[in-house]
């Protein structure tokens, strides 16, 4: 039995699947989970990849440790989306870090994922995480909370991720960061005309709004192309120019991607990925 | 219909057919060119894609414009494998250099391309380029000649490219390069377990005959994982340290993938990789 994701409708990914192990249509999409030869476990929401065993690290490690090594004095951070748990798994290994609200619209995913994917799911014990089920947009219109950093940790924006790719959504964000804040979101890729798409519109109104808006990457090879791609939003710090080292490494934390290279390399967008950016 | 490729037994790569343009068993392997929908005209080698006119561009420029950017005093270039003519045609937008001569065993390659692929052999009619029908690995055990530069735009190491990941191949490069040579070959790729083992062999071996031997990568959705690696091998430059700038620019040329941030961030490796290529 294979899974095939149509990375385009003339391009298929296909994954030899060992066993399917859940199923399950959540109020808001639907859900599998497998378990695989290649890639161990992995799960699907609407029939798209989101995390597998092999790689998920790549996708966790550089949404969480690029900012961080930013801005060391990040004491309080919003998750929006993120139900596997990675990005609250990498940021609770920083102990400098106060409080972790993440703000999930699908519970089932978070348990599934806590059954299924104990690799992803060891932060939630973490007593500085607040779980909340609700919508992100809505979350962020409402509290009266400052945070020093937003992960967007979302879905393509069609079906429940689709809000988090709004114009009123970036505001919000810009609105409860503090004077040094920092927004990263997973921002597509720039490879299949789909994807490029989102990517363009989600970087003009972020860059509409924040002073400093970049662009960086990652090998991520079983997102579509494997070129995949982050947003860094920041109201005061540029994430090359303010980079010095990462700090992680000084919690006898290893990280199996991110380095201090990487950090500045990611940064370094080919010129087609920077035309298509630029030229709206 | 649907061309598939089999990056592991357990993932496919799957791209939806135009049509089938052209089908040629040559003396040394198995030849097909077809037009896709998403990729545009693309050609295999017994099963595996070769080039492509959608992102042929980033392997080319990458596997060129690196190493002519660390020397701009390369003069004679060797070209082996290469016979798409894509390498070829970066080489030939430099006027500086006086003699590319290209060794690639399969005539059928060069002359299949030069009917579907006008995108990539504009080079060969370049009055520089001495195209030889020869294998690479006899070639350099018997010239006489000195380059500066050597291409080493193979296939996998199975089939005709099999002779040009060994010990004996790497020796002879090392012998026919003048004191401030540089060898850069295709490189295989860290993520799926075939290509990684490749990798490995290939690094430990050049490794072992040059002063200095790196790795780099470029994002090319359309290669096993998307992760492709590149070699760099010199008896005198840093790659990243000896760097000042791309000069390419200077005589008009656009490129589309490399620039002068791309040049040293594709140098900056993730752990994983560096890992596996440190621990033989």
């Amino acid at each position: 039995m294979w899974f095939t994701e149509a990375w385009t409708p003339n391009i298929n990914f296909q994954v030899k699947i060992k066993e399917h192990l859940y199923s399950k249509k959540t109020p808001f999409q639907q859900l599998e989970v497998y378990d695989s030869y290649e890639l161990g476990r992995f799960f699907t929401l609407d029939g798209i990849m989101m995390a597998n065993e092999k790689d998920e690290f790549i996708y966790h490690e550089m949404i969480i440790h690029t900012p961080m090594s930013i801005n060391p004095k990040i004491k309080h951070v919003l998750v929006i989306g993120g139900g596997d748990g990675g990005s609250v798994r990498e940021l609770s290994k920083y102990p400098t870090i106060e409080t972790i609200d993440m703000v999930e619209i699908d519970e089932d995913v978070v348990r599934a994922c806590q059954k299924y994917f104990p690799i992803t799911t060891t932060g939630f014990s973490d007593p500085r995480v607040n779980l909340m089920f609700d919508d992100g947009l809505k979350y962020v219109k409402e509290t009266k909370k400052t945070y020093d950093l937003i992960i967007v940790d979302s879905t393509d924006p069609i079906g429940p991720g689709e809000g988090l790719f709004t114009q009123e959504f970036y505001m919000n964000c810009h609105r409860v960061l503090s004077e040094d804040g920092i927004l990263i979101n997973q921002h597509e890729s720039p490879y299949f005309e789909k994807e490029k798409i989102e990517m363009k519109r989600a970087h003009q109104k972020i860059k509409s709004l924040f002073k400093i808006a970049s662009v960086y990457q990652a090998f991520i090879p079983t997102y579509p192309s494997g070129h995949w791609l982050f947003g860094f939003a920041s109201k005061r710090y540029d994430p090359v120019l303010d980079f010095k080292d990462t700090f992680i490494h000084q919690f006898g934390v290893k990280t199996k991607y991110y380095n201090k290279e990487i950090h500045t390399g990611s940064f370094a967008l080919p010129n087609y990925v920077k035309d298509e950016l630029e030229n709206i």
